[in-house]
């Protein structure tokens, strides 16, 4: 997984079956000490984060359909403290 | 997902069984001002995206056959605004 | 997906038995206007490819015994041409 | 699977269920010379690692719910040292 | 699939299960020329490679537990002979 900051929003209304209802945030990856990296997704959110937020963004498997699988970049945790050790 | 562009599209014969009957499109990756990057990767269109469309890329899982399966990149989003908030 | 063009083929004797017969070629991504780039993959093909062509390149996923998966990158079609409108 | 180091900890409260009770570690990719690289990761321990630990970071696909997969990162064995041949 | 030199070993005691009797081999990247490039991968051995070796790696999906799966990355065949055609 990956931490990243949430900073957008995607609006989009032609979209795949199963993205409907979906939040759909922009995150930028950034370093252990919080620095924005160059790396932007589009990650659905699963635990109501919002902007500014630090989150953890991972992969998701969703069935789109009998034997159809989307893999699907999501946010899974927000992150409180990125505790660094050295 | 990642956020793209399309710049074009893909002319094809000869391929494989699954992907017969499926429009190929270029796509270009961009950051979220909407500045092209170097990535450049083709996609299965599944929203009548074209030329020009900035689009949301993610993977999908596809049968081809009993037990097998091909992972195919796919547009599965057309978006019609990236709101940045920072 | 991605597009690369062969550029030349592994010989292997040693290998997985899933792998038998199969024709394993040197694939070397490029860009937009065919321009080679550093990445170079060795991918199996399945659409009858040989050295010069431009092709599509896209992952398989294919059981090797029960219960167990092997993820082989494949060559899925080989391109015409590429159609850049931008 | 990538050589990393444990680097820190993340603290999360609001998170996916499946990843509950997880410890969170932030693991920072190596070279094999124990060099630390730009990747920082977030990766869940399953071997009982620490702050400091060289360690091994593979991928997990765990069932989230009925057909519903999640990837998640791992550290899935301690390196007690890199044997490098050349 | 990548081509990769075998440059060393691995030496872990504290591992999850699945890997308990694995030869892990630490292999890097080539160019397809066997130039070092500098990406460093751990590998399952499944083909009997050693160090020195040129060889190919690729992923595989092996059942942890039930429903639980673990992507390992893999050697799956060693190379005699990169064939240059360009």
């Amino acid at each position: 997984m990956i931490l990243a900051k949430v900073v957008g929003r995607i609006v989009s209304n032609q979209k795949s079956v199963e993205l409907t209802g979906s939040k759909l945030l922009l995150v930028q990856k950034i370093d252990r000490h919080e620095k924005l990296r160059e790396d932007v997704h589009v990650a659905i959110d699963r635990v109501g984060a919002g902007s500014g937020d630090v989150v953890l963004v991972g992969e998701w498997s969703v069935p789109e359909s009998r034997n159809i699988y989307q893999d699907n970049m999501s946010i899974i945790a927000i992150v409180e403290k990125i505790q660094n050790d050295e």
